[in-house]
């Protein structure tokens, strides 16, 4: 694993390192003894996810950069491939990076010559939200095979959903759709089941959020899409007893999911959170590791890992 | 003290053991020798209040993070109390918010699992910035009990003369207040005498700047309130031998107080910001042990001071 | 040297004096055993710069204060004088600014009892990135005397040029400028060439940005603007063997530099960004040294550089 882009690029046997690993490192986790530096570069708004990395790079000993990238040089029409190679220059060991557009990796993986960490394609893919869900149903579990997990809501829009689906799928779970009229995703494989098939089946219900700032206008009222598609506290009541509720935040109260239960006692959101920081530890260990910057002893490997001529 | 909110809540033995220990933290202060995060939540602009926070909690050897607010998820529509959930689920062990609602606090203090710093509240308050004044007038006085303070300006839009006023009274300091017609708050009960009074009369001067960013439109004349209503020259040199200066900053120069006067002899305004840093660090220390999170021999007493499910 | 303000205040020696400790921190660099604090107040757009500064601070062990100027008091119609003046009471122990006007140190060095580096001063000079530039020059040739260097481009608009001329000059190169019509600067004496002489010619081709932000409009067609003035394909083999090309960035790719040419083998454009972060620590030690905030054996020798009262 030399860049962590998509969950596709990875094994059954890698996730369950992954996950294993942040399970451990919620107990004790490695300090480098050397000095490292993360650069986090966000396009796009952010405050759970970059704050996430800030922490699990902090807690890890490293030095972060974090770039306010409206006020930077990309206002001077800098291409981002530019960008990400100016700061592996200036000493970047990590790129952490979300970005607007679904494939802007392709470019940078092949050409740079330090990890990269996906924070968020577009809509196209988010894994490192999709590896901290698992986990948060890992822990639930200890396993995914024949889990029925249900992904509910604004498919469409949705990087979460694509990433989680095909994740949960090659794990072993039986995974469902459910959405309003025109917030399906025809080009992925999954069957649709209705919001109220879906509380009585399932056995993680995992909501997405309505993606208002990517819709090209046209409001829905709320309150009847609450109504008829969101989690309401009556639906909640239908769900099996062991069954729990994610959800990826930013949660729009009273929308997807109402209000009450974004803290039940079947709620894992504010879980997720905590547990994104420990599986964003351990995927750039593993990163940091691959590369040769960091062994078991916690000591630097190669001096310069950069290929500044 | 489980939150510091505002100076209303603090006996007098509470201050004086806060303004004693921010004294001492000038000479030497400890450095924690666990990892503690600091989470500065400001959604209003701030250089000096922010910056000084910063300094603290680094001074403390604690990790923070700055959100910049305006470029993150509040953008998406989250709620205040979502936000600082969040920050608290990903590790932040102290939360420092400034938020232009008067209370936007309440709801948090009763719900959330972590010490919360109040750094300015709308027009309600900012006890932090009062703390720092009082430590101010201590280092010059060593005691309140009758001194003259005279609060002039734009206290209608002041959260400092607010926090001041009251406080100062609960120590026995004599306090009055002195504004331009259309500044006065009728709902605090202390006494208003004139600029020419004021300068004659005080211990303390303590000026407020002009809230142009909180006034509907309408800009008075910036010289003609000068020498009716700001500290000019003249004035300046009808003070007592003893009495001093005092201003929150930003100052606008040459309207509240003539810029000639900002570094002479009876300014401490810069003081006063050098002062910011000790006071916010005696607050931190006295919350986080409070919360069991810092004994005295700097070690954690609790593991996990969240309430992670 | 008690501020970095300008090349033009250093002395020959001075400047291979910080080339030969950039050089050698390379390899190796000190790291204070004491907390020294870091302001960046970057008033203008940055990417590069202000991140070479953070790393080169943090790779000092200083703790860095990034201030985001747009979002601070700032805003609220403070000074330049008072905003630094702020930092240095909470506590700065150097501060690092770039600004619009061009000579707004003027005042600063005057009245602030901290160093001062200008990294970046309107269209006046950007004495860091000179030095950097210098840098890579010298690990190229290990000398100046008679060194042809062409710098080319919008020299009208670039503090860069303004910088690098005079020091170049001053350290016995022979500098030449190629430039569009309406970019030449006639208040600078060097001599005009095309940049098809420029290309046959030079041991160093010092490309500038087009700085379309500080052009009033009128748009230049880019595509000609590359055939007649640009560095195209075709100049570029027509360049000296030992010859190299320098840009300070961001690049306008198939503007003043065609992009393949970008990363050729006569490029140095990312070793100058890599060589920037050695630069600032070199000019950074220098500083504090001077104002006796460390010594050689990298302990504090003043307790409080600054003056408060």
């Amino acid at each position: 694993m030399k860049h962590f882009i998509s969950t596709k690029d990875l094994t059954t046997n890698e996730m369950f390192t992954i996950l294993e690993q942040a399970e451990q490192y919620r107990r004790h986790h490695p300090k480098f003894q050397h000095q490292l530096f993360a650069a986090n570069l966000f396009f796009e708004a952010s405050t759970r996810t970059k704050m996430s990395f800030l922490v699990a790079e902090k807690k890890l000993g490293m030095e972060t950069l974090d770039l306010q990238m409206e006020s930077s040089s990309v206002t001077k029409g800098e291409s981002l491939y530019d960008t990400a190679k100016t700061c592996e220059s200036i000493g970047a060991n990590l790129l952490v990076i979300r970005h607007q557009v679904d494939d802007w990796y392709q470019d940078l993986v092949e050409r740079l010559p330090v990890p990269i960490i996906n924070a968020g394609a577009g809509k196209g893919e988010h894994p490192t939200q999709c590896m901290l869900d698992l986990l948060t149903i890992y822990q639930e579990y200890g396993y995914f095979n024949g889990l029925k997990v249900v992904i509910v809501g604004d498919i469409k829009h949705s990087r979460v959903a694509r990433s989680n689906a095909q994740a949960l799928h090659t794990l072993g779970a039986t995974v469902f759709f459910a959405a309003a009229p025109g917030f399906e995703d025809t080009t992925l494989e999954f069957p649709y089941i209705t919001i109220d098939e879906a509380v009585e089946k399932c056995d993680v219900l995992m909501l997405l959020r309505i993606q208002h700032e990517r819709h090209d206008g046209g409001q829905y009222e709320s309150e009847s899409y609450h109504e008829k598609y969101g989690l309401t506290i009556e639906r909640e009541q239908k769900m099996q007893d062991h069954a729990i509720i994610l959800h990826p935040a930013p949660v729009n109260r009273g929308v997807e999911i109402a209000s009450e239960l974004v803290e039940c006692n079947r709620s894992r959101i504010f879980k997720q959170m905590n547990n994104g920081v420990y599986i964003r530890m351990a995927i750039i260990t593993t990163l940091l590791k691959e590369w040769g910057m960091y062994d078991d002893n916690l000591t630097k490997k190669r001096n310069t890992p950069n290929g500044i001529k």
